[in-house]
Protein backbone atom coordinates (compact mmCIF):
# COMPACT_ATOMS: atom_id res chain seq x y z
CA UNK A 1 0.00 0.00 0.00
CA UNK A 2 1.56 3.52 -1.18
CA UNK A 3 -0.73 6.41 -0.47
CA UNK A 4 1.21 8.53 -2.43
CA UNK A 5 -0.17 10.28 -6.16
CA UNK A 6 0.61 9.99 -9.14
CA UNK A 7 1.94 12.57 -10.64
CA UNK A 8 0.57 13.30 -14.50
CA UNK A 9 1.71 15.97 -16.81
CA UNK A 10 0.59 17.52 -20.50
CA UNK A 11 1.51 20.51 -22.11
CA UNK A 12 -2.06 21.85 -21.37
CA UNK A 13 -5.32 20.61 -20.96
CA UNK A 14 -5.72 17.08 -23.35
CA UNK A 15 -3.85 14.88 -20.61
CA UNK A 16 -7.07 15.53 -18.93
CA UNK A 17 -8.72 12.74 -20.89
CA UNK A 18 -5.64 10.17 -19.52
CA UNK A 19 -7.00 11.80 -15.58
CA UNK A 20 -10.62 11.09 -16.67
CA UNK A 21 -9.61 7.23 -17.47
CA UNK A 22 -6.96 7.22 -14.51
CA UNK A 23 -9.83 8.34 -11.88
CA UNK A 24 -11.90 5.51 -13.60
CA UNK A 25 -9.45 2.91 -13.27
CA UNK A 26 -8.25 3.58 -10.14
CA UNK A 27 -10.74 5.85 -8.06
CA UNK A 28 -9.12 5.37 -5.12
CA UNK A 29 -5.35 7.11 -6.22
CA UNK A 30 -4.70 10.44 -5.60
CA UNK A 31 -3.48 11.94 -8.51
CA UNK A 32 -1.03 15.50 -8.99
CA UNK A 33 -1.77 16.71 -12.50
CA UNK A 34 0.58 19.28 -14.10
CA UNK A 35 -0.74 21.20 -17.66
CA UNK A 36 2.05 23.35 -18.82
CA UNK A 37 -0.21 26.28 -20.51
CA UNK A 38 2.31 28.85 -20.38
CA UNK A 39 4.27 27.22 -22.71
CA UNK A 40 1.74 24.81 -25.63
CA UNK A 41 1.23 23.41 -27.83
CA UNK A 42 4.35 20.98 -27.78
CA UNK A 43 3.42 19.82 -30.91
CA UNK A 44 5.71 22.37 -33.09
CA UNK A 45 8.20 22.20 -31.02
CA UNK A 46 11.79 20.64 -30.94
CA UNK A 47 12.49 17.42 -29.55
CA UNK A 48 15.43 19.30 -27.38
CA UNK A 49 12.77 21.57 -26.22
CA UNK A 50 10.30 19.00 -25.40
CA UNK A 51 12.70 17.05 -23.55
CA UNK A 52 14.19 20.53 -21.26
CA UNK A 53 10.36 21.16 -20.64
CA UNK A 54 9.63 17.41 -19.54
CA UNK A 55 12.48 17.60 -17.20
CA UNK A 56 11.63 20.15 -15.38
CA UNK A 57 7.71 19.32 -14.99
CA UNK A 58 9.26 15.77 -13.85
CA UNK A 59 11.25 17.77 -11.69
CA UNK A 60 8.04 19.54 -9.94
CA UNK A 61 5.88 16.40 -9.65
CA UNK A 62 8.69 14.77 -8.23
CA UNK A 63 9.19 17.62 -5.49
CA UNK A 64 5.32 16.40 -5.23
CA UNK A 65 6.59 13.79 -3.88
CA UNK A 66 4.82 11.53 -6.62
CA UNK A 67 5.31 7.23 -6.89
CA UNK A 68 5.14 7.17 -10.47
CA UNK A 69 4.91 9.58 -13.28
CA UNK A 70 2.65 9.42 -16.26
CA UNK A 71 3.54 11.56 -19.37
CA UNK A 72 0.16 12.08 -20.68
CA UNK A 73 1.03 14.18 -23.59
CA UNK A 74 1.80 12.04 -26.67
CA UNK A 75 4.74 15.03 -27.99
CA UNK A 76 6.48 14.53 -24.78
CA UNK A 77 6.00 10.73 -24.85
CA UNK A 78 7.47 10.54 -28.26
CA UNK A 79 10.69 12.94 -27.57
CA UNK A 80 11.37 12.69 -23.84
CA UNK A 81 9.79 8.99 -22.30
CA UNK A 82 13.60 7.51 -22.05
CA UNK A 83 15.42 10.40 -20.91
CA UNK A 84 12.88 10.95 -18.35
CA UNK A 85 13.04 6.87 -16.87
CA UNK A 86 16.84 7.49 -17.09
CA UNK A 87 16.57 10.68 -14.88
CA UNK A 88 13.28 9.75 -12.55
CA UNK A 89 13.80 7.37 -9.29
CA UNK A 90 10.19 6.53 -9.83
CA UNK A 91 8.84 4.85 -12.60
CA UNK A 92 7.15 6.88 -15.95
CA UNK A 93 4.88 5.11 -18.16
CA UNK A 94 3.75 7.54 -21.62
CA UNK A 95 1.04 7.33 -23.91
CA UNK A 96 2.61 6.13 -27.16
CA UNK A 97 3.71 2.16 -26.18
CA UNK A 98 0.10 1.26 -24.53
CA UNK A 99 -1.92 3.20 -27.39
CA UNK A 100 0.98 1.23 -30.07
CA UNK A 101 0.59 -2.37 -28.11
CA UNK A 102 -3.48 -1.78 -28.20
CA UNK A 103 -3.54 -1.30 -32.17
CA UNK A 104 -1.32 -3.85 -32.65
CA UNK A 105 -2.89 -6.40 -30.49
CA UNK A 106 -6.51 -5.34 -32.25
CA UNK A 107 -5.54 -5.14 -36.20
CA UNK A 108 -6.57 -8.65 -37.98
CA UNK A 109 -5.39 -7.06 -41.37
CA UNK A 110 -1.76 -5.89 -39.82
CA UNK A 111 -2.78 -2.60 -41.54
CA UNK A 112 -2.79 0.56 -39.11
CA UNK A 113 -2.93 4.19 -39.05
CA UNK A 114 -1.57 6.81 -36.49
CA UNK A 115 -2.75 10.54 -36.52
CA UNK A 116 -1.01 12.84 -34.03
CA UNK A 117 0.84 16.47 -34.19
CA UNK A 118 3.65 17.22 -36.51
CA UNK A 119 5.86 16.81 -33.71
CA UNK A 120 4.72 13.23 -32.74
CA UNK A 121 4.62 11.95 -36.13
CA UNK A 122 8.04 13.40 -36.86
CA UNK A 123 9.41 11.57 -34.32
CA UNK A 124 8.14 8.11 -35.59
CA UNK A 125 7.94 6.83 -32.42
CA UNK A 126 4.18 5.10 -32.95
CA UNK A 127 5.55 3.36 -35.63
CA UNK A 128 8.49 2.12 -34.21
CA UNK A 129 6.31 1.22 -30.67
CA UNK A 130 4.03 -0.44 -33.17
CA UNK A 131 6.66 -2.82 -35.04
CA UNK A 132 7.98 -4.22 -31.80
CA UNK A 133 4.57 -5.74 -31.02
CA UNK A 134 3.92 -6.48 -34.24
CA UNK A 135 7.24 -6.47 -36.48
CA UNK A 136 4.79 -7.07 -39.69
CA UNK A 137 2.57 -3.95 -39.32
CA UNK A 138 2.47 -1.39 -42.10
CA UNK A 139 2.09 1.63 -40.55
CA UNK A 140 0.85 4.79 -42.12
CA UNK A 141 1.48 8.20 -39.76
CA UNK A 142 -0.61 11.76 -40.47
CA UNK A 143 0.03 14.51 -39.14
CA UNK A 144 -3.56 16.73 -38.22
CA UNK A 145 -1.76 20.59 -37.04
CA UNK A 146 -5.56 21.90 -37.43
CA UNK A 147 -7.59 19.23 -34.62
CA UNK A 148 -6.04 20.81 -31.66
CA UNK A 149 -6.62 24.27 -32.53
CA UNK A 150 -10.61 22.91 -33.91
CA UNK A 151 -10.97 20.77 -30.07
CA UNK A 152 -9.99 24.13 -28.54
CA UNK A 153 -12.14 26.13 -30.43
CA UNK A 154 -15.00 23.47 -29.12
CA UNK A 155 -16.01 23.09 -33.06
CA UNK A 156 -16.49 19.39 -32.81
CA UNK A 157 -19.25 19.01 -34.79
CA UNK A 158 -18.87 21.94 -37.31
CA UNK A 159 -19.24 21.47 -41.33
CA UNK A 160 -15.29 22.47 -41.25
CA UNK A 161 -13.90 20.35 -38.97
CA UNK A 162 -15.50 17.92 -41.15
CA UNK A 163 -13.92 18.89 -44.14
CA UNK A 164 -10.89 19.06 -42.67
CA UNK A 165 -10.84 15.58 -40.98
CA UNK A 166 -11.65 14.54 -44.96
CA UNK A 167 -8.47 16.72 -45.93
CA UNK A 168 -6.47 14.64 -43.35
CA UNK A 169 -8.36 11.41 -43.18
CA UNK A 170 -8.79 10.26 -46.74
CA UNK A 171 -5.36 8.92 -47.29
CA UNK A 172 -5.73 6.46 -44.68
CA UNK A 173 -9.26 5.29 -45.52
CA UNK A 174 -7.06 4.84 -49.66
CA UNK A 175 -4.36 3.00 -47.56
CA UNK A 176 -7.27 0.29 -46.07
CA UNK A 177 -6.39 0.79 -42.60
CA UNK A 178 -8.22 -1.39 -39.99
CA UNK A 179 -7.18 -0.19 -37.17
CA UNK A 180 -6.55 3.87 -36.32
CA UNK A 181 -4.79 5.06 -33.13
CA UNK A 182 -5.81 8.93 -32.10
CA UNK A 183 -2.27 9.92 -31.06
CA UNK A 184 -3.02 12.77 -29.47
CA UNK A 185 -4.95 13.72 -26.24
CA UNK A 186 -7.41 16.06 -27.85
CA UNK A 187 -8.35 13.17 -30.37
CA UNK A 188 -10.73 11.68 -28.25
CA UNK A 189 -13.19 14.53 -28.44
CA UNK A 190 -13.45 14.43 -31.77
CA UNK A 191 -13.90 10.50 -31.92
CA UNK A 192 -17.33 10.95 -33.40
CA UNK A 193 -16.60 13.05 -36.60
CA UNK A 194 -13.29 10.65 -37.04
CA UNK A 195 -15.02 7.81 -36.96
CA UNK A 196 -17.90 9.09 -39.81
CA UNK A 197 -14.85 9.87 -41.95
CA UNK A 198 -13.25 6.59 -41.35
CA UNK A 199 -16.35 4.21 -41.43
CA UNK A 200 -17.32 1.37 -38.84
CA UNK A 201 -14.71 -0.83 -40.44
CA UNK A 202 -11.77 0.94 -38.87
CA UNK A 203 -11.46 0.67 -34.65
CA UNK A 204 -10.52 4.19 -33.22
CA UNK A 205 -7.54 3.09 -30.13
CA UNK A 206 -7.37 5.84 -27.64
CA UNK A 207 -4.35 5.94 -26.27
CA UNK A 208 -5.63 7.07 -22.63
CA UNK A 209 -7.66 4.19 -22.08
CA UNK A 210 -4.92 2.19 -23.03
CA UNK A 211 -2.48 3.79 -20.52
CA UNK A 212 -4.80 3.76 -17.81
CA UNK A 213 -4.68 -0.03 -17.77
CA UNK A 214 -0.89 -0.02 -17.91
CA UNK A 215 -0.41 2.59 -15.34
CA UNK A 216 -2.61 -0.11 -13.07
CA UNK A 217 -0.53 -2.71 -14.16
CA UNK A 218 2.56 -0.98 -13.32
CA UNK A 219 1.66 -0.03 -9.60
CA UNK A 220 0.48 -3.47 -9.03
CA UNK A 221 3.57 -5.18 -10.43
CA UNK A 222 5.75 -2.54 -7.99
CA UNK A 223 3.63 -3.04 -4.73
CA UNK A 224 2.61 1.12 -5.24
CA UNK A 225 -0.63 0.39 -5.44
CA UNK A 226 -3.13 3.12 -2.63
CA UNK A 227 -5.22 1.62 -0.43
CA UNK A 228 -8.22 0.19 -1.59
CA UNK A 229 -10.29 2.23 0.94
CA UNK A 230 -7.98 5.57 -0.21
CA UNK A 231 -9.67 8.74 -0.79
CA UNK A 232 -8.58 10.17 -3.85
CA UNK A 233 -7.34 13.77 -3.66
CA UNK A 234 -6.77 15.52 -7.22
CA UNK A 235 -4.87 18.61 -7.20
CA UNK A 236 -4.26 20.24 -10.74
CA UNK A 237 -1.30 22.81 -11.06
CA UNK A 238 -0.85 25.12 -14.55
CA UNK A 239 2.00 27.84 -15.40
CA UNK A 240 -0.45 30.00 -17.23
CA UNK A 241 -3.53 31.76 -15.65
CA UNK A 242 -5.96 28.66 -14.18
CA UNK A 243 -9.63 30.42 -15.21
CA UNK A 244 -9.46 29.23 -18.94
CA UNK A 245 -8.26 25.89 -17.68
CA UNK A 246 -10.89 25.05 -15.24
CA UNK A 247 -13.34 26.64 -17.94
CA UNK A 248 -12.18 24.16 -21.03
CA UNK A 249 -10.93 21.36 -18.77
CA UNK A 250 -14.03 20.49 -17.02
CA UNK A 251 -15.26 19.48 -20.60
CA UNK A 252 -12.27 17.05 -21.27
CA UNK A 253 -12.21 15.82 -17.44
CA UNK A 254 -16.20 15.43 -17.30
CA UNK A 255 -16.76 17.08 -14.20
CA UNK A 256 -15.52 20.26 -12.30
CA UNK A 257 -12.14 21.07 -11.02
CA UNK A 258 -11.31 21.87 -7.73
CA UNK A 259 -7.45 22.28 -6.61
CA UNK A 260 -5.99 24.24 -8.98
CA UNK A 261 -3.17 26.22 -8.48
CA UNK A 262 -0.73 28.49 -10.75
CA UNK A 263 2.70 27.98 -11.10
CA UNK A 264 6.19 29.35 -12.03
CA UNK A 265 8.42 27.04 -13.52
CA UNK A 266 11.25 29.66 -14.14
CA UNK A 267 11.32 31.16 -10.61
CA UNK B 1 23.07 59.52 -37.27
CA UNK B 2 22.47 56.42 -34.94
CA UNK B 3 23.80 53.24 -36.29
CA UNK B 4 22.66 50.86 -33.58
CA UNK B 5 19.62 48.09 -34.57
CA UNK B 6 16.31 48.24 -34.32
CA UNK B 7 14.76 45.32 -31.72
CA UNK B 8 11.60 43.29 -33.39
CA UNK B 9 10.20 40.91 -30.88
CA UNK B 10 7.17 38.43 -31.83
CA UNK B 11 5.89 35.53 -29.83
CA UNK B 12 6.83 33.14 -33.32
CA UNK B 13 6.93 34.05 -37.14
CA UNK B 14 3.80 36.21 -37.27
CA UNK B 15 6.42 39.31 -37.00
CA UNK B 16 8.05 39.13 -39.78
CA UNK B 17 5.18 40.54 -41.68
CA UNK B 18 6.49 43.98 -40.03
CA UNK B 19 9.87 43.27 -40.35
CA UNK B 20 9.48 42.48 -44.19
CA UNK B 21 7.57 46.02 -43.87
CA UNK B 22 10.28 47.91 -42.12
CA UNK B 23 13.10 46.71 -44.03
CA UNK B 24 11.23 47.53 -47.30
CA UNK B 25 10.61 51.48 -45.48
CA UNK B 26 14.08 51.52 -44.03
CA UNK B 27 16.42 49.59 -45.91
CA UNK B 28 19.63 51.52 -44.67
CA UNK B 29 18.95 50.25 -40.79
CA UNK B 30 19.97 47.21 -38.97
CA UNK B 31 17.47 44.65 -37.38
CA UNK B 32 17.65 42.30 -34.67
CA UNK B 33 14.54 40.24 -34.26
CA UNK B 34 13.68 38.14 -31.66
CA UNK B 35 10.72 34.87 -32.38
CA UNK B 36 9.69 33.46 -29.05
CA UNK B 37 9.01 30.52 -31.09
CA UNK B 38 9.14 27.99 -27.78
CA UNK B 39 6.59 29.16 -26.00
CA UNK B 40 4.67 30.20 -29.19
CA UNK B 41 1.87 30.87 -29.21
CA UNK B 42 0.83 33.98 -27.21
CA UNK B 43 -2.95 34.51 -28.57
CA UNK B 44 -4.43 32.01 -26.10
CA UNK B 45 -1.82 33.07 -22.77
CA UNK B 46 -3.42 35.44 -20.04
CA UNK B 47 -2.29 39.05 -19.86
CA UNK B 48 -0.05 38.50 -16.84
CA UNK B 49 2.16 35.76 -18.54
CA UNK B 50 2.47 37.68 -21.91
CA UNK B 51 4.02 40.41 -19.62
CA UNK B 52 6.15 38.41 -18.89
CA UNK B 53 7.59 36.86 -21.76
CA UNK B 54 7.70 40.17 -23.19
CA UNK B 55 10.00 41.64 -20.07
CA UNK B 56 12.26 38.51 -20.22
CA UNK B 57 12.28 39.33 -24.42
CA UNK B 58 12.71 43.19 -23.85
CA UNK B 59 15.86 42.49 -21.73
CA UNK B 60 17.69 40.22 -24.16
CA UNK B 61 17.26 42.88 -27.17
CA UNK B 62 18.30 45.72 -24.99
CA UNK B 63 21.31 43.82 -23.88
CA UNK B 64 21.87 43.22 -28.17
CA UNK B 65 22.25 47.81 -27.78
CA UNK B 66 18.87 48.20 -29.82
CA UNK B 67 18.31 52.08 -30.27
CA UNK B 68 14.50 51.32 -30.37
CA UNK B 69 11.94 48.43 -29.72
CA UNK B 70 8.96 47.46 -31.98
CA UNK B 71 6.42 44.71 -30.11
CA UNK B 72 5.70 43.00 -33.88
CA UNK B 73 2.83 40.77 -31.59
CA UNK B 74 -0.55 42.36 -31.10
CA UNK B 75 -1.09 40.12 -28.19
CA UNK B 76 2.32 41.74 -26.44
CA UNK B 77 1.50 44.75 -27.86
CA UNK B 78 -2.55 44.83 -26.30
CA UNK B 79 -1.27 43.45 -22.82
CA UNK B 80 2.74 44.88 -22.52
CA UNK B 81 3.16 47.71 -24.53
CA UNK B 82 2.87 50.25 -21.35
CA UNK B 83 4.43 47.80 -18.83
CA UNK B 84 7.30 47.74 -21.53
CA UNK B 85 7.41 51.63 -22.26
CA UNK B 86 7.72 52.25 -18.97
CA UNK B 87 10.49 49.92 -18.15
CA UNK B 88 12.64 50.64 -21.16
CA UNK B 89 15.04 53.34 -21.65
CA UNK B 90 14.24 53.62 -24.93
CA UNK B 91 11.12 54.08 -27.08
CA UNK B 92 8.84 51.16 -27.39
CA UNK B 93 6.56 51.17 -30.37
CA UNK B 94 3.82 48.47 -30.31
CA UNK B 95 1.66 47.48 -33.49
CA UNK B 96 -1.94 48.19 -31.99
CA UNK B 97 -1.93 52.01 -32.09
CA UNK B 98 -0.52 52.30 -35.33
CA UNK B 99 -3.81 49.65 -36.92
CA UNK B 100 -5.89 51.96 -34.77
CA UNK B 101 -5.15 55.08 -36.35
CA UNK B 102 -4.79 53.86 -39.97
CA UNK B 103 -8.45 52.25 -39.33
CA UNK B 104 -9.48 55.72 -38.00
CA UNK B 105 -8.18 57.90 -40.78
CA UNK B 106 -9.26 55.08 -43.82
CA UNK B 107 -13.20 54.78 -42.52
CA UNK B 108 -15.68 56.81 -44.27
CA UNK B 109 -19.31 55.54 -42.17
CA UNK B 110 -17.35 55.47 -38.62
CA UNK B 111 -18.46 51.57 -38.68
CA UNK B 112 -14.86 49.31 -38.11
CA UNK B 113 -14.06 45.55 -37.61
CA UNK B 114 -11.06 43.82 -35.88
CA UNK B 115 -9.82 40.52 -36.23
CA UNK B 116 -7.25 38.72 -33.88
CA UNK B 117 -6.56 36.21 -31.57
CA UNK B 118 -8.84 35.76 -28.53
CA UNK B 119 -5.68 37.47 -26.11
CA UNK B 120 -5.92 40.52 -27.97
CA UNK B 121 -9.87 40.48 -28.61
CA UNK B 122 -10.43 39.93 -24.71
CA UNK B 123 -7.64 42.79 -24.24
CA UNK B 124 -10.03 45.25 -25.90
CA UNK B 125 -7.13 47.32 -26.99
CA UNK B 126 -7.89 48.02 -30.46
CA UNK B 127 -11.53 49.46 -29.42
CA UNK B 128 -9.91 51.91 -27.16
CA UNK B 129 -7.17 52.97 -29.54
CA UNK B 130 -9.60 53.51 -32.67
CA UNK B 131 -12.30 55.66 -30.21
CA UNK B 132 -9.33 57.47 -28.91
CA UNK B 133 -8.76 58.83 -32.37
CA UNK B 134 -12.21 58.24 -33.22
CA UNK B 135 -14.55 58.85 -30.57
CA UNK B 136 -17.72 58.38 -32.18
CA UNK B 137 -16.50 55.27 -33.88
CA UNK B 138 -18.33 51.74 -33.68
CA UNK B 139 -15.98 48.95 -33.35
CA UNK B 140 -16.70 45.41 -33.78
CA UNK B 141 -14.11 43.00 -32.56
CA UNK B 142 -14.27 39.29 -33.54
CA UNK B 143 -11.50 36.20 -32.03
CA UNK B 144 -10.31 34.31 -35.11
CA UNK B 145 -8.59 31.53 -33.17
CA UNK B 146 -8.38 29.22 -36.43
CA UNK B 147 -6.38 31.79 -38.68
CA UNK B 148 -2.97 31.19 -36.77
CA UNK B 149 -2.75 27.15 -37.46
CA UNK B 150 -4.74 27.57 -40.64
CA UNK B 151 -1.75 30.01 -42.17
CA UNK B 152 0.92 28.27 -40.22
CA UNK B 153 -0.35 24.73 -42.02
CA UNK B 154 -0.34 26.97 -44.87
CA UNK B 155 -4.07 26.39 -46.14
CA UNK B 156 -4.25 29.76 -47.28
CA UNK B 157 -6.33 28.98 -50.26
CA UNK B 158 -8.38 25.74 -49.07
CA UNK B 159 -11.88 25.56 -48.96
CA UNK B 160 -12.06 24.81 -44.91
CA UNK B 161 -9.94 28.08 -45.00
CA UNK B 162 -13.00 29.87 -46.63
CA UNK B 163 -15.56 28.13 -44.72
CA UNK B 164 -13.93 29.19 -41.19
CA UNK B 165 -13.38 32.44 -42.54
CA UNK B 166 -17.21 33.08 -43.55
CA UNK B 167 -18.29 31.65 -39.83
CA UNK B 168 -15.69 34.31 -38.51
CA UNK B 169 -16.55 36.68 -40.98
CA UNK B 170 -20.08 37.06 -41.79
CA UNK B 171 -21.34 38.49 -38.75
CA UNK B 172 -19.18 41.59 -39.55
CA UNK B 173 -20.64 41.91 -43.03
CA UNK B 174 -24.38 42.05 -41.53
CA UNK B 175 -22.88 44.85 -39.26
CA UNK B 176 -21.93 46.63 -42.16
CA UNK B 177 -18.50 47.90 -41.18
CA UNK B 178 -16.26 49.55 -44.03
CA UNK B 179 -12.76 49.16 -42.93
CA UNK B 180 -11.51 45.94 -41.03
CA UNK B 181 -8.13 45.93 -39.16
CA UNK B 182 -6.18 42.65 -39.82
CA UNK B 183 -4.75 42.63 -35.41
CA UNK B 184 -2.86 39.65 -35.91
CA UNK B 185 0.39 39.99 -38.22
CA UNK B 186 -0.45 36.35 -39.71
CA UNK B 187 -3.77 37.41 -40.68
CA UNK B 188 -1.95 39.14 -43.82
CA UNK B 189 -1.69 36.17 -45.39
CA UNK B 190 -5.06 35.25 -45.57
CA UNK B 191 -6.02 38.85 -46.94
CA UNK B 192 -6.89 37.50 -50.46
CA UNK B 193 -9.72 34.85 -48.75
CA UNK B 194 -10.94 37.83 -46.07
CA UNK B 195 -10.86 40.04 -48.78
CA UNK B 196 -12.97 37.70 -50.89
CA UNK B 197 -15.25 37.20 -48.18
CA UNK B 198 -15.47 40.90 -46.38
CA UNK B 199 -16.11 42.13 -50.32
CA UNK B 200 -14.90 45.20 -52.14
CA UNK B 201 -16.60 47.68 -49.84
CA UNK B 202 -14.61 47.14 -46.85
CA UNK B 203 -10.88 48.56 -46.83
CA UNK B 204 -8.41 46.25 -45.17
CA UNK B 205 -5.71 47.65 -42.54
CA UNK B 206 -2.97 46.04 -42.14
CA UNK B 207 -1.18 47.24 -38.97
CA UNK B 208 2.60 46.48 -40.32
CA UNK B 209 2.16 48.99 -42.88
CA UNK B 210 0.96 51.28 -40.64
CA UNK B 211 3.27 50.21 -37.79
CA UNK B 212 6.72 50.50 -40.15
CA UNK B 213 5.69 54.35 -41.29
CA UNK B 214 5.10 54.89 -37.67
CA UNK B 215 8.38 53.39 -36.48
CA UNK B 216 10.11 55.63 -39.33
CA UNK B 217 8.18 58.77 -37.58
CA UNK B 218 9.59 57.94 -34.21
CA UNK B 219 13.21 57.54 -35.42
CA UNK B 220 13.01 60.62 -37.22
CA UNK B 221 11.88 62.69 -34.42
CA UNK B 222 14.60 61.53 -31.90
CA UNK B 223 17.12 61.50 -34.71
CA UNK B 224 17.99 57.90 -34.08
CA UNK B 225 18.07 56.95 -37.88
CA UNK B 226 20.74 55.25 -39.14
CA UNK B 227 22.89 56.58 -42.18
CA UNK B 228 21.60 57.38 -45.42
CA UNK B 229 24.24 55.04 -47.30
CA UNK B 230 24.02 52.24 -44.19
CA UNK B 231 24.26 49.10 -44.94
CA UNK B 232 21.42 47.25 -42.74
CA UNK B 233 22.41 43.97 -41.09
CA UNK B 234 19.61 41.32 -39.88
CA UNK B 235 20.16 38.74 -37.09
CA UNK B 236 17.47 37.02 -36.04
CA UNK B 237 16.92 35.11 -32.64
CA UNK B 238 14.74 32.17 -31.86
CA UNK B 239 13.81 30.31 -28.62
CA UNK B 240 13.11 27.42 -30.28
CA UNK B 241 15.13 24.98 -32.93
CA UNK B 242 15.71 27.16 -36.03
CA UNK B 243 14.68 25.07 -38.68
CA UNK B 244 11.40 25.23 -39.16
CA UNK B 245 11.27 29.23 -38.39
CA UNK B 246 13.69 29.33 -41.29
CA UNK B 247 11.28 27.15 -43.79
CA UNK B 248 8.51 29.09 -42.68
CA UNK B 249 9.77 32.45 -42.19
CA UNK B 250 11.20 33.19 -45.73
CA UNK B 251 7.59 32.51 -46.49
CA UNK B 252 6.66 35.68 -44.37
CA UNK B 253 9.61 37.39 -44.73
CA UNK B 254 9.98 37.23 -48.76
CA UNK B 255 13.03 36.24 -48.45
CA UNK B 256 15.69 33.93 -47.30
CA UNK B 257 16.69 34.46 -43.49
CA UNK B 258 20.48 34.55 -42.89
CA UNK B 259 21.90 35.07 -39.69
CA UNK B 260 19.48 32.77 -37.29
CA UNK B 261 19.97 31.74 -33.78
CA UNK B 262 18.96 29.87 -31.42
CA UNK B 263 18.92 31.14 -27.79
CA UNK B 264 17.76 30.27 -24.47
CA UNK B 265 16.11 32.87 -22.00
CA UNK B 266 15.46 30.67 -18.73
CA UNK B 267 19.29 30.10 -18.85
Amino acid sequence: MNPRPIGVFDSGIGGLTVVRELLHQLPHESLVYFGDTARVPYGNKSPETVRRYSREIAGYLLGQDVKMIVVACNTASAHALEDLQRACAVPVEGVVGPGARAAARHTRTGRIGVIGTAGTMASGAYARAIRAGAPEAYVVERACPLFVPLVEEGWLDHPATKLIAHEYLDPLTDERIDTLVLGCTHYPLLRKVIGAVMGPGVTLVDSAEATAAVVVERLQERGLLGAPSGNGIDHFFVTDSSDRFREVGSRFLGREIERLEQVDLTE
